[in-house]
């Protein structure tokens, strides 16, 4: 008789967005004359860039010639893709990747999923709280974090690093020894920052206690502020214990078209085994290239006109992020985030949950949110926005909470 | 102190393909004047059909506009896609397969290797012997496998299932109870097919004694024999037992595009846990859905234009099949597979192995092909041929070979 991962079965449901639909939609039937403002998901709205277009269009006619026809290609990722991310992504900031350091993916949320296929069952993981709820629920597949314990809302096996206003939105190292840490930076859902100072003393306990740290640099983009590191890889040490996640998500819109890279150093072993070589075998075995078309759309943020597009396109963001941190401030909230990121990070009215405050500013200000508690027991307290959405529908949005 | 994975240290090297490299530009090196014909790797070379090209080119410029853009999908595939398929593959054959129960991803491979994520890890597997090396692979790296035994080239905890002329290319039950069975049909390497009473026998057997067939179908276009089970799905029990795989990369060119899909039927559960709810958790979890401008292009092959387009491309390669397989038995091999499939199998003389055989056409007919001892021990005393190449290359591959 085949027998089912046992550890599927203790997972909660996830509910978070579908809630927030369910609330959002019974809201709009009983005021259909409502503007709903969403800022809720994190998801990009502006177009593909016309560079990126251009090299997508190209892609796509290549496949229809015999001549420039591709098929399997490595399931590493093209060359003219991964060379492009060592020079522009690595090199131009003064840091060194070797190109088969790259593994090209069909996106970060995969290769955060996967990554623990290459780990040890027994690893203790820590992770920040609030938190990006994929690395705790692929480790909760895997087994490695226990059982959940609904009342408390954790899981038993699992550390959390409580990461608030009260320790600057940097976790403090925790009391027990942990194997696998997983650090954001710029943060989801918090929006804040690891400066070099923190980041190289979260390095530092890495390397002194053998951990792995998984570092999501999804919104790397989005950081504008000098001295911020945009790789774990710019802070020394960071080779011997670091892997880094990456995304074209966020930074060149492709949440559609899926493209991300994962950055495992040949200098990363553990138990005298290369993670890189570990990861390389995953990949090959499991996995058999991001798409062609996808993968030339990607080279194409690299390119001149490509980078400035999709710098227009991020400032455009950005600027929805100063309107509603301003704003909100304006209004007398306490504000997080927003600087270095796409996500700002409101905290509720003293004495007001986050559900409470996600339903208050969306029948008083027709504006869908995210309740910080559904990111973990400490985003309880706050509310997520997002700069994803229309600049014109974010200036009224911020508007209409002013008014309230 | 992190720990990896120690199944990833027991793993053999995979030197099938590499090692076919190293030898033919050895002798091409050697040889400057030979012109060799590449029969050994299967991937398409034909280029993607108007109809997908159009549809992909479409799709490109939707995600150019804000009004059509698309950021993250359903983690499962649109829907305008899971409709075509369930309608085209299935309900056209009598097969009625629900929307839900459709799971696409960006190829087979992936799904292949992933599945394993949601099975305990002491069931017993059981895989044909040859057999596409994703199958053992994926297995031995999540520890189902037990150690590799070099000498015999197997590992300790995986059922083989000879799988030759002898038996007519189909497994016999194994002695052992196999908890999770692996079956490929049209099959990779051998070409051979399940017909239908064989395939019910098997569906029985999984039925009677609790076990999963993992069903790989990634070939089923190339099937023209009347009688011929396209899917698991039409022989009657298969939804209680059965997790079939798909792939649109030989069916439409995809192998760099990248699109398939895998079908979990609501009916199978084991320990209390549905199976298609446990693969809707591990992908909305561990993936983010295939690229929207892909799954256009595969939604474009069920447009009457589409179909009747890649029915050209499919019956090109399919009379390379037959190409190969006359010239081959005109020059007196033994031939298998060809018919319903794009893999021809054929046996080497009498006292040859397979990469003395190899060699032999390496070096007298300047053909590339693919050592049968490659996908496992019983594979010794055959090779493969391919018929994705070009149809002048093949007529002249066969010429050669029936010259020798």
């Amino acid at each position: 008789m085949a027998r089912v991962n046992e550890n599927y079965a203790k997972l909660p449901g996830s509910y978070l967005f579908a809630e927030i639909a369910r609330r959002t939609s019974a809201y709009a039937e009983a005021h259909p004359e409502a503007k709903l403002i969403k800022m809720g998901i994190g998801d990009v709205t502006r177009p593909l860039v016309p560079a990126v277009v251009e090299a997508m269009h190209a892609a796509v006619d290549d496949l229809a010639t015999s001549e420039r026809f591709h098929g399997y290609g490595p399931e590493q990722g093209y060359d003219f893709l991964r060379e492009a991310i060592a020079q522009h992504d690595f090199r131009a900031r003064g840091v060194e990747i070797a190109v088969d350091e790259i593994f090209v993916s069909d996106g970060a949320k995969s290769d955060c999923g996967n990554i623990g296929d290459i780990l040890a069952l027994d690893n203790v993981v820590a992770v920040c709280d609030p938190v990006y709820p994929v690395y705790v629920d692929s480790n909760a597949m895997s087994g490695r974090a226990g059982d959940y314990d609904a009342e408390n809302e954790r899981w038993t096996d699992i550390v959390y690093m409580p990461t608030t206003a009260e320790n600057g939105f940097c976790p403090e190292f925790p009391a027990e020894k942990a194997d696998v840490i997983y650090l954001c930076s710029p943060n989801n859902p918090t929006g804040t920052v690891l400066n070099r100072e923190q980041l190289s003393a979260w390095v530092d306990y890495a390397n002194e206690n053998g951990s792995i740290i998984m570092f999501d640099a999804a919104y790397e983009r989005f950081i504008v502020e000098e001295g911020v590191p945009h790789s774990i890889f710019e802070i020394p040490g960071a080779r011997t214990c670091a892997i880094e996640f990456r995304s074209f998500s966020k930074t060149a819109g492709f949440t559609g078209a899926r493209c991300g890279y994962t950055v495992v150093p040949k200098e990363l072993e553990r138990d005298g085994q290369s993670l890189n070589a570990m990861w390389n075998r995953r990949q090959t075995t499991k996995f058999n290239g991001a798409s062609y078309v996808i993968q030339r759309g990607a080279a194409a943020i690299y390119t001149p006109e490509g980078a400035r597009q999709i710098e227009e396109t991020l400032e455009y963001y950005r600027n929805n992020a100063r309107v509603i941190k301003e704003g909100l401030e304006a209004a007398g909230f306490e504000v997080y985030g927003a600087v270095n990121s796409p996500y700002v990070w409101c905290k509720t009215p003293e004495g007001v949950g986050s559900w409470e405050f996600f339903t208050k500013l969306l029948e008083e200000a027709n504006v869908i949110t995210t309740p910080g508690a559904g990111f973990g027991p400490h985003g309880e307290g706050y509310v997520r926005l997002t700069a994803f959405g229309d600049a014109d529908a974010t200036v009224e949005a911020v508007e209409r909470i002013r008014a309230m």
